[in-house]
């Protein structure tokens, strides 16, 4: 099954979908019907009338009986005067309006014409004094096709919910009803994306951060601004350390910046003039000065590099800094933790000589590998180079130098990764990576971005061995991204059973009765003293002990829907033969007590 | 000595300077000349003439003759219109102007009048129908006293500096010269007083923060939002962890909350009305959203705890978070880390029961006497009550209850303390921890404050045993306050010398010459093996080698003017003989290479 053979399938049940409408409701008036991820949909004014969910076994009903029919679908095509004089016979206004807008158009060509909400109804005739139709059995619609042949080749399909939406976008026009559909070439398929999908609604992180504890959000203090409850703060400080310890093996060092600037900052690196509209300003009362919050850290980071002179010794100089940066996104654009306000970054900068980079971007990438490899996580990584046009800064050699380096460094990490041109950023090239999950998603994670502009803007320098002065390039990366955005994927990908040193609480400790409270004392004083060292080191255990007078069944429900990764219990047999019973999400075992620790290390 | 007798010294002492400024520079007119902490000034006019600190020694030449002189200070008194005549026949149109005022005030007291610029010049005679004089050989002052005897009796003394000064305080007024001095009874004492101020100039935080390498300014960032440097960064961390290893031993759980908010959070806690004027307010760009950056934490938490029902059974909540908080001081009072706009707090709340603050202030307490004793800061604490006024909210039976299990805590953990009613906020009594500094400083660092309103405002509450709803007590507690103005504290306690575990470089190696490198590398590999445990735990040693083809004299010198706790010098019978030798501040030793990470453990 090709693209172009799916997307005839989709476009076919689309008009199929109004067909069936059209049966039910004949008074149907019709926008458009495209193709879209995954499937497709179509606008439909039913008037006063409502489709609602229950509703769709009916028309689904319809639609089968269509396809049953095993109707043709027939091309035909007519002057434009004549298709307008059909969308009023037969009552399509919105139609009317479409050929209308085209017809002014003219010869124009229509992708020229914004009118990307037309979709499918853009004649093949470039000159537009023609139009086609398709038509299958008694519903014809303005459409340039392609279809498959007949109603029979629209393999599986579902339709999923129904929404509202302003005729072309526009909130002064009527509000139609969105049909959407999904359809796949097999039933199986369809299946598998119905199953994904009932998974991606468990897994919601929405749903598990409520479920499980880990943040809370106030209208009080606003939207887009979680806040983090004890077992969400644990998975944030513990992601960050990981990060940290990572980037600290290869010579980063902890830096501290405020999360405010006075505007001159973001003057001199330039972002002002680029992202001013973008940021939250912020207002002193006291002083006159005009500050932002800040929305990335590079040059609060110059400033720290730029406090002191710096030899061609001393670099590269490397700061990482966990840190919080405010973004103003609309707040329609906001939901759970994927897209927040208030996004902190483990973001980190090198400082280094041109000659530096490969061996910087070879530590960066050891370190994006194992942490998402840590996590189960495949990464793959697309490179983006810089093409000829003269939009870019910075020398040419130079620039060709690093993106050598950067394929080399990737490379040698035995990365999947592509490449494309044309891509870069205008101050230099860099690494996207993007992390695909436990059913199958990608997310773009971590970010390796070079940079020649900044350190000029800045006036950045270090003494070489003839002691001439030099410009340092700057290494930008944030192995985990946001932290809040790098939770929503991996609470998503883990289905909230994270990894035993991630959990935020790692064992609990359930009690058959209460004969055996000394022995559960001796139990917790070995795990209070086995602390992990890998991945994150110095990592104590996060255990309770739920000695409730409630049945066990009970307690291993409840342990069960806090996800638990390790549960122990304990009753009076386990007391006398001295072992403890560890229950964890794929089986039971029974280990000594003298065993416990050592076991808990190697999960 | 008492503080009455110093104090008439000290006014007398600015009788004398007034009087040697006028026999070297006649005409000069003169303002008022109070006391002031260490010392007094006085404020004079000498038209074009500035007086130079290259001339304090003439004018105290000139003052010691007058104190040789031993001249009677003789008190005389005269009706109001005369002494404005006297004025204005001796040319002292200051004097003559606070006659003038104190003339129109008529029968007020002079303490009901804004001049408290007057200082020393109120008359005793409450009437104000006459004015007193002091004089003192051919120099007559308007003055309500008290005064030494004679000149012979002021004591030790010594002019420090002079500076611009507005007359009244008023930019509008004419600019006058402020005359300092410091006076103390005996010459012991006045050098003690000079000691302290040159160590203190040695120990300036601001001249070690850039010796020292800790943080840096940046005037594109702006005054009061330091950035600190990797070596600050370190200070900043493990000042944090132990705060927070501390509490989190007490089963403190850590939060995250963002920086900013909107107003309505503090319109529901009361804080807009009382501080709104004084916040950072923050724009959206994208939404109507009034935001605000958050000036204190409590708020914030309070979200947190209303998060989700808690019964008396989870009861207390312990929530800790170490976050930046932001306020809009004027710039002209920002210097250095003592006053800052960016506060990093060590920020704590617990919501108890009105039964749990015993034991929770207990906690609190400990923490702050192990953290200050640990750095050797003597710690004495102010315990602030309600008086009998009806200015605060809350029962008179809750905060009886309360300000006995303060003290009774205060008193367990054996901590010298005082008692002020009246010194509470309106919303509960609370503690001041002042600890006191290797010069004799007395600084506030940490508090603890109970609050019986917000939770009351945010209508927080539990189920109590009875499933009623309750109504916590919010206990605010941060142990080094603002981490960076406590790392302002500990810099100049300890003049930049930090104890081994806190050093940002504890360790530099160095050698002697190039032929011990591999040697070199076994030792370095059991420092970095070697993980402090206390005060800090999982504290890994920070080290570096000096290998630098220089001569041992001069290595030694520059780790000695980076404080490195440890110096380790390394030569050919070092490896020969499988020794290390150690220099410390206070001298060197040898110990085994086998010893040395057992040596360090307990440094």
């Amino acid at each position: 099954m090709n693209e172009d053979q799916l997307y005839a399938m989709r476009h076919s049940l689309a008009h199929i979908t109004a067909a069936a409408v059209q049966r039910l409701w004949p008074g149907a008036k019709f926008g458009v019907g495209p193709v879209i991820e995954d499937g497709f949909y179509y606008d439909i004014d039913l008037g006063e009338t409502k489709i609602s969910e229950q509703q769709f076994n009916k028309i689904e009903k319809v639609m089968r009986r269509i396809i049953a029919e095993k109707q043709e679908f027939i091309c035909s095509t007519c002057p434009i005067n004549e298709a307008i004089d059909w969308a009023k016979e037969t009552g399509q206004p919105y139609k009317e309006e479409l050929l209308n807008d085209l017809k002014r158009a003219g010869t124009t060509r229509a992708a020229d014409l914004d009118m990307s909400e037309m979709g499918t109804i853009a004649s093949g005739n470039s000159a537009m004094d023609e139009v086609s139709f398709y038509t299958n059995g008694s519903f014809k619609d303005l459409c340039r096709g392609p279809h498959v042949a007949n109603t029979k080749e629209v393999g599986a399909f579902k339709l999923m919910r129904i929404a509202g939406a302003y005729w072309r976008g526009n909130e002064n026009n009527p509000q139609m009803q969105r049909l959407y559909g999904v359809a796949f070439a097999t039933d199986e398929e369809l299946d598998n994306y119905l199953e994904r999908l009932e998974q991606a609604k468990q897994r919601d992180h929405r749903k598990l951060g409520k479920e499980l504890d880990l943040y809370t959000m106030s209208p009080l203090v606003g939207a887009g601004l979680p806040l983090f409850t004890p077992r969400g703060t644990i998975l944030r400080d513990l992601a960050a350390q990981y990060s940290n310890q990572l980037r600290q093996g290869f010579g980063f060092e902890k830096v501290w910046t405020p999360h405010i600037t006075k505007k001159e900052l973001y003057e001199a690196s330039g972002h002002w003039a680029k992202f001013g509209g973008e940021l939250f300003l912020v207002k002193s009362q006291e002083t006159s000065d005009e500050m932002a919050l800040k929305p990335m850290n590079c040059p609060h980071h110059t400033q720290i590099f730029a406090s002191k002179p710096r030899s061609y010794r001393d670099m590269p100089v490397r700061f990482l800094e966990t840190t919080t940066d405010y973004r103003d996104e609309k707040t329609g654009e906001l939901g759970g933790l994927n897209r927040v306000r208030s996004l902190t970054q483990d973001d980190s900068h090198v400082f280094a000589r041109p000659d530096q980079i490969e061996g910087e971007i070879n530590s960066l990438l050891a370190s994006a590998r194992q942490l998402y490899g840590e996590l189960g996580m495949e990464l793959r990584v697309r490179l983006s180079y810089r093409d000829s046009s003269d939009r870019y800064i910075g020398e040419m050699k130079l620039w060709q130098s690093a993106q050598a380096q950067l394929k080399a460094a990737v490379e040698a990490n035995g990365l999947y990764y592509y490449e494309q041109e044309g891509e870069a950023a205008f101050y230099g090239p860099k690494i996207d990576f993007m992390a695909t999950d436990a059913i199958g998603r990608e997310h773009q994670v971590a970010t390796v971005q070079l940079d020649f502009v900044q350190p000029k803007r800045f006036g950045l320098g270090y003494n070489d061995a003839d002691g001439q002065m030099q410009t340092p390039v700057m290494i930008h990366c944030a192995l985990l991204g946001s932290i809040e955005r790098f939770l929503s994927v991996v609470i998503e990908h883990t289905a909230g059973w994270f990894p035993f040193w991630l959990a935020p609480e790692q064992i609990r400790i359930l009690t058959i009765n209460d004969t055996i409270l000394e022995y559960v004392d001796e139990i917790t004083s070995i795990i209070a003293e086995t602390v992990l060292m890998r991945p994150v080191k110095y990592n104590e255990i996060r255990y309770s002990v739920d000695v409730r007078n409630e049945s066990l069944g009970k307690k291993i429900r409840e342990a069960v829907s806090m996800k638990i990764p390790v549960q122990i219990i304990v009753g009076p047999k386990d007391r006398e033969a001295c072992t403890v019973s560890v229950r964890l999400r794929d089986g039971e075992t029974v280990l000594a007590l003298s065993d416990l620790s050592e076991y808990l290390r190697t999960l």
